[in-house]
């Protein structure tokens, strides 16, 4: 994986292009298995995703030998070899920091467990959410045991839900307890040490997509 | 703009992936000024984001004449001019539907009234709900009026922060009231119209490229 390289000492905005296009094709891939499909074209991945069927061919022979000339891709085959390539054939227990509404609502988010993802740890620094118990059953812990526990659990991922103002604080403890992958959601670069990887999300992305459908789209 | 086509009865899970790409060059661009730069390579906007400078010059070249041999880009014309290609040099009403976890988190999230998104109208069927007045000021008002009140506001943009089980009837009633683009964070396939856009919002997408990145980073 030589073009994955380690940044240094600030926030990687946003993982290799490929490997989020990635997580696309195996979702539609998913998708056409649940339609009754066995075999699908290039073609039908990129469709949907906006992409064209030329990358999709491109990026699936870079990541691993999921197709057949003639035959497309075995559905099957390539979600599960999609899935060990990503490593989301295993588990991935993960730790939530911010127990206000978005880390509610994340805890409820059915789609993380579905892939592999558990939320087994959640902190706040609010007197008045520690020791609240989540829909999922998880003790909400105070922020200042996250390093302690995020070590104890084995966690290398960590989601930040917490306000701009404490979003560095609270990477720093990750980081010391071990994690080296952070989802964050506070709109704020952060500054991470090597190893440490970083995806900030940014929801107005998907809406200035819509915004310029509308824009150009015929009347 | 031939290459962004309508699509029939069902749900375009992503835009153009180049229109995603525009809205990275834009926070990319940005982070750039506020660093105190006039001017940028494609370079300096690519490397960040994970796609090469040629990806970027060709993104751009598409879209405007954004750049000077040479020179790179000046930067706050690259910005002025990727949000007047996106639609953000003007300001969007949105309708949000949901008040729960999410719906409350959304309401709340400043990046999006910071890009011209301003969420309009909230709605709710839960009739503890209705009523209850939102953060920023707005009244939460019953599902039954969204196509009613999306119509009277000229709302074009919806959100749906609803359970899947509520999603295609919220969607309707959205479509019945004039919105043709449609921010879906229900994991479910919805099925819409010709001329009616959606984009559906998968956070494991990015977990899993977290995931990716510590299953290969050497050790």
């Amino acid at each position: 994986m030589s073009n994955v390289d380690r940044k240094r000492s600030r926030t990687r905005t946003r993982p290799p292009a490929a490997v989020t296009r990635l997580s696309l094709y195996l979702r539609q891939a998913e998708l056409l298995q649940r339609k009754g499909l066995q075999f699908a074209s290039s073609e039908q991945l990129a469709e949907p995703l906006g992409i064209s069927d030329a990358q999709v061919r491109r990026d699936l022979a870079t990541f691993g030998q999921f197709g057949l000339r003639g035959q497309g891709y075995k559905l099957d085959e390539l979600i599960a070899g999609i899935r060990r390539v990503l490593g989301t054939d295993q588990r991935w227990p993960v730790a939530l920091v911010g127990y206000g509404n978005l880390g509610r609502a994340l805890v409820g988010y059915q789609g993380f467990r579905e892939r592999g993802f558990e939320i087994s740890a959640v902190f706040d620094s609010d007197p008045a959410k520690i020791g609240q118990v989540t829909s999922s059953g998880i003790v909400v812990e105070p922020a200042e045991r996250i390093s302690e526990r995020t070590r104890q659990l084995g966690i290398r991922l960590g989601i930040l839900a917490v306000p701009s103002s404490a979003a560095q604080q609270v990477t720093d403890q990750l980081v010391a307890g071990g994690v080296e992958g952070i989802l964050n959601f506070a709109p704020t670069q952060l500054s991470l040490p090597p190893g440490v990887y970083c995806v900030s999300v940014d929801l107005t992305v998907e809406l200035e997509s819509l915004a310029f459908l509308l824009q150009w789209a015929k009347k």
